[in-house]
């Protein structure tokens, strides 16, 4: 596999007084022996699709086209959608793109997932729609968000490229049923891609909602889904519960919980291309476990910057929070750090011979021991390379741990039943306006 | 002022069950009393400049070469520094810039906080540095992250423009006293901005540290001063605790605290440009709180995104929570939503008629209500309009609230003693590499 997990630190032998006693570890990790169990049959089953979509290609191949198309004609690709239809794009997008545009060249591909009108304004007076390609991603087909979205632009494409050539720049992924956006796609004559319905949208990063904007943007699909198989095998290899990271994982979040009273997880990569993964696992973590008053809150950070944002609160603050860090070994990497030292100048000597890569990993390492040494249970991924296949592993590794982390917690990781409330009221609100 | 501020539903007088009783809420009242009587005696001692600078202009003039050389030189600005040297000029130029890029023209601001050696990497390949300026920010002047920034970059720089026009282009903000970056700036014939001592990166967005970007950016500097300006005066004017929006909001955020075990509070703009607003709050509270155990731990959420995300979590979840939302009424605003809804599709109808800004609105209403519903503590800012006297008075607005609460929890919101243990650490792991 393309990473080790290691979350010594998280355990009362290791960590000492905050970390999750034995005792206690081993009982959560007999329930994770049971939930992987039922896992396995609901796979070989075919009722979780997420877990057997890494082995798939075809679909690959059946996009292929609109890929060709948008990476030959566009400068900017526009993806409207929200939640679970923006975020697995946009993290896998995060590989391929910079503070500064496109690393390998490529469309410059925008994940749209608001409905600010102000932001809308500006797109237009800034995109040039004749170099612009739109992708509407709804699963329902009915996500008040993305249908206006939609609406809002449609006029526009629609006077650029007129009704024969408008499927070459618009293209729907919704589910195989009749919905509003099916409707309309097939009312314009739009490519329409299938969401599979049984995979949500916060389980759908490794479908074509997150791999066509990744290959569009240059990316290894088939990398990701191979990265991401590997961590299905071994989970279901019969492999001992602690040779398993994602039952390892979910067996200390609810230990940590159940005997420390953790109520929130830090996920902190020290990586920039890993900045937004904190997104995606924010939605994956809140909506699937945040039910009937159980889970814990994810919170997104970034080091080394949030050493000097959020690390003060981290190492002293109360003690409710599990740590996950991020990195992997860049040490000799980047450009050097000691070129122009001010002679006599020994505050900074420390930097000698150094560079912006070994800051970086060693920043990591003493930030994981210094939350240890201060008794915050943390773990730690240490990432072979920043990759495809790699960021496919953790995706695949992160759902695991979020489905186990539910059964463990005896709540359904596949719904979001509050949402609806504010839902009814918001549709209720506009048709009063 | 140019917000109003609205907290029922955090009291159990309005929301019930979860909201903070009538007579803690009036105990903490007294404590922001005390609080502001001594934050007055500071202020017209010289001892908290951060709640004068707002009255000073010298400063924006002394720069404004600078500003104007940037203005018309540049096409790309890249500021280095971290934790407060990065976040207040980056949460200001959310006003001014975009997914993509600078709404009004002028050059394009990178915040460069991070040392990620292949992010340095990329910025090389993309960016003309014959037409780039850097800024270096570090109160201390002996930033690891930003010293070893600006080693790695000042060869690049100092290869295109030669000693002599090297000061033209590379701009340093530090403390005027000795330390590494001064010395190096000195050596290098550069421009040295003061910045003063007395005043701590996360109360430093109104000073030079967020105002040289905010002015490079095209932003009025004097317009944010004279918003944060509003609110000192207000808060200082001996007007009732509970018509003073700070006073209030520090008492409910300890009281629920205290009477609820409120652990994390929400901030959730319904507002791209302020997506990066919570970013520096982020800082401003845990930093300033989040010692001996105490404090709350701030969450940055974005409207209407996270309702597809965190919102199952925040109303079905754990009762730890309480919410902030900020929003302005943008009914009527930008493009209409219902250009081609399908004939026939009743279950969209309630978008006929209606624009991008109502239904932003009306999400961020309903959702607030839907928070109150559940028993959820929440309470909102309504914006006059987004606009940099808005920009400064709720940077101003937080800044009191964290410091009287503060003094309502007893901890001193200036300093970050935690933090130091890791720096010797990394620093001693560098040395022995």
């Amino acid at each position: 596999m393309s990473y080790t997990h290691d979350a010594e630190f998280c355990l009362a032998r290791t960590l000492g007084e905050g970390g999750l006693e034995q005792q206690i570890f081993e009982e959560q990790l007999q329930g994770c022996k049971a939930s992987l169990a039922r896992l396995k049959d609901d796979k070989d089953n075919g009722r979780l699709p997420f877990l057997t979509t890494p082995g798939e290609r075809d679909d690959l191949v059946a996009c292929q086209t609109v890929v060709s198309s948008y990476r030959e004609n566009c400068d900017d690709v526009i993806v409207l959608g929200t939640g679970g239809s923006s975020l697995g794009g946009r993290t896998l997008y995060g590989l391929a793109t910079s503070a500064f545009g496109p690393i390998n060249g490529g469309p410059h591909l925008h994940f749209i997932d608001n409905i600010d009108p102000h932001s809308f304004d500006v797109l237009l007076k800034h995109v040039d729609i004749s170099r612009t390609g739109l992708i509407v991603v709804s699963k329902s087909g009915s996500t008040a968000e993305t249908v206006s979205q939609f609406m809002a632009l449609l006029p526009i494409f629609q006077k650029e490229y007129g009704p024969d050539k408008l499927s070459e720049r618009v293209t729907v992924i919704t589910e195989p049923r009749p919905n509003p956006l099916r409707k309309l796609a097939r009312d314009l004559g739009l490519e329409c891609l299938d969401q599979n319905p049984l995979i949500g949208g916060r389980f759908c990063i490794l479908t074509l909602v997150g791999l066509l904007p990744a290959m569009i943007a240059g990316l290894d699909a088939a990398a990701l889904r191979n990265g991401a198989q590997k961590v299905v095998d071994q989970a279901f290899s019969g492999a001992q519960m602690e040779d398993i990271p994602a039952a390892v994982g979910a067996a200390i979040a609810t230990g940590l919980q159940r005997q420390r009273d953790i109520r929130q997880t830090v996920i902190m990569p020290y990586e920039d291309r890993l900045a937004d993964f904190g997104l995606w696992y924010n939605q994956l973590w809140a909506e699937s476990l945040g039910k009937e008053g159980k889970g814990t809150t994810p919170i997104r950070a970034l080091g080394t910057v949030d050493q000097h944002s959020q690390l003060q609160l981290y190492l002293d603050g109360p003690q409710d929070k599990m740590f996950t860090m991020i990195y992997h070994d860049a040490k000799g990497m980047g450009l050097p750090v000691d070129s122009v030292l001010p002679k006599g100048e020994d505050s900074l000597s420390y930097l000698r011979g150094r560079t912006l890569g070994d800051l970086l990993t060693v920043s990591a390492e003493a930030t994981m021991q210094t939350l240890a040494k201060n008794g915050r249970p943390v773990r730690k991924f240490l990432l072979d390379k920043i990759d495809e296949e790699t960021l496919g592993a953790l995706t695949m590794h992160f759902m695991l741990e979020t489905v186990i982390t539910a059964d463990l917690l005896g709540v359904n990781p596949y719904d979001q039943p509050a949402v609806e409330q504010g839902k009814v009221l918001a549709r209720r609100m506009l048709k009063d306006l």
